[in-house]
């Protein structure tokens, strides 16, 4: 098929293909003719992938680049795979190394409290270390109750991104679902949480029940 | 002091301190004579706070404006501040309205399944509806299994998200935790859910022990 069948079928504008492909992130097409190239649904399932990783998943071109060597790379073992996609962050500013010795501190002390088995060159010690340095800026020092629910939470979500993997047999299947899983697992619960919220200030704050006592001292002070 | 000083108490680099003049997300200082003007410790917070907001949060330089206007406006309703604030998401792609209606259908499922009160113009949806639109390039048709573990880690976040807002009682404190709490939440989970993942798959791919019965399907996959 032409480019412009393949951007069809993928549901994808012809422009962002083009785009794809000036930046290397799609395979070459086969010359059928001096002035002719034809592409196959490879091409248009890499697409979507591409698309997927972008777009929804807010990955740089250099980072899914990166994603998509190892993916390509057939002989790779999936731990490697599994390492491009820990270190394929939402935000590549993650790795900026930047985040205060308190906060990773903070973030380590809670992880060991639970448990759980991790190094720290791995890179979400530095995300959410970040992220708590953030929440400081507004003097809000996060407190073991709020840091165990988000490692609660990051459990349950973890446990069923490894779960998921269970259902696939290909090794092929098995790495892009690691890659692809781990990237939009954070839309995905980025998404969610706002709805919970809804739910969650629904019951805090009811908006028909102003004597309600659970919401009583915040309504004070709204102005 | 100086915008320099101001840079060097909130530990930004001047360069981004006067980015953010430019962009007009920083009020202005006040003329203390011809050539000079003067800015306080509210110039040095709101410095950090940006700060958190475009670079730990991701957010662009345009919705920050608007969640700055939003805090900036005392009067507004908490109500306003919390919508603003849900408005905000990491990835402002999630409002093209571009996910497929199946996918968003499959939200609105799971999440009226769990009982959650929330609007169809909730922005989390769009955005976990193309999360799910991304699985599905990959042939991953995400299991309710699967989806309900997300919607539990996202009811855990939220009642924490919640919870830290009972701790505050002034509004302003109130309404500038909750933005920068929905904004940074995203990126403090993404972290921690990698460093679950490390802990989640030390546990059924076991590195030292190849006879696990947990990793044989998997083990056997990989080349």
């Amino acid at each position: 098929m032409r480019i412009s069948e393949v951007a069809q079928a993928a549901s994808v504008p012809l422009t962002a293909v083009k785009y794809y492909q000036r930046e290397g992130l799609l395979p070459p097409g086969e010359k059928s003719a001096p002035n002719q190239t034809t592409y196959d649904t490879r091409h248009v399932e890499r697409v979507r992938l591409v698309r997927a990783l972008l777009e929804t998943g807010g990955l740089s071109v250099a980072v899914t680049k990166q994603v998509l060597a190892v993916l390509d790379a057939d002989t790779a073992p999936l731990a490697e795979v599994f390492a491009a996609a820990q270190y394929a962050m939402t935000s590549s500013r993650a790795q900026d190394n930047g985040a205060s010795q308190e906060s990773r501190d903070r973030i380590e002390g809670r992880v060991s409290a639970a448990g759980w088995c991790s190094t720290s060159d791995n890179p979400g010690l530095e995300a959410a270390a970040r992220a708590l340095d953030g929440l400081r800026t507004i003097g809000f020092d996060a407190p073991d109750a709020y840091l165990d629910a988000y490692l609660n939470a990051a459990a349950t979500a973890a446990r069923a991104d490894v779960a998921a993997l269970h259902g696939r047999q290909e090794r092929d299947a098995i790495a892009e679902l690691m890659v692809v899983g781990t990237v939009l697992g954070d839309p995905l619960f980025a998404g969610l949480r706002r709805l919970a919220q809804q739910d969650a200030m629904h019951d805090l704050f009811p908006v028909s029940d102003h004597a309600s006592p659970a919401g009583a001292d915040i309504e004070g002070a709204q102005s």
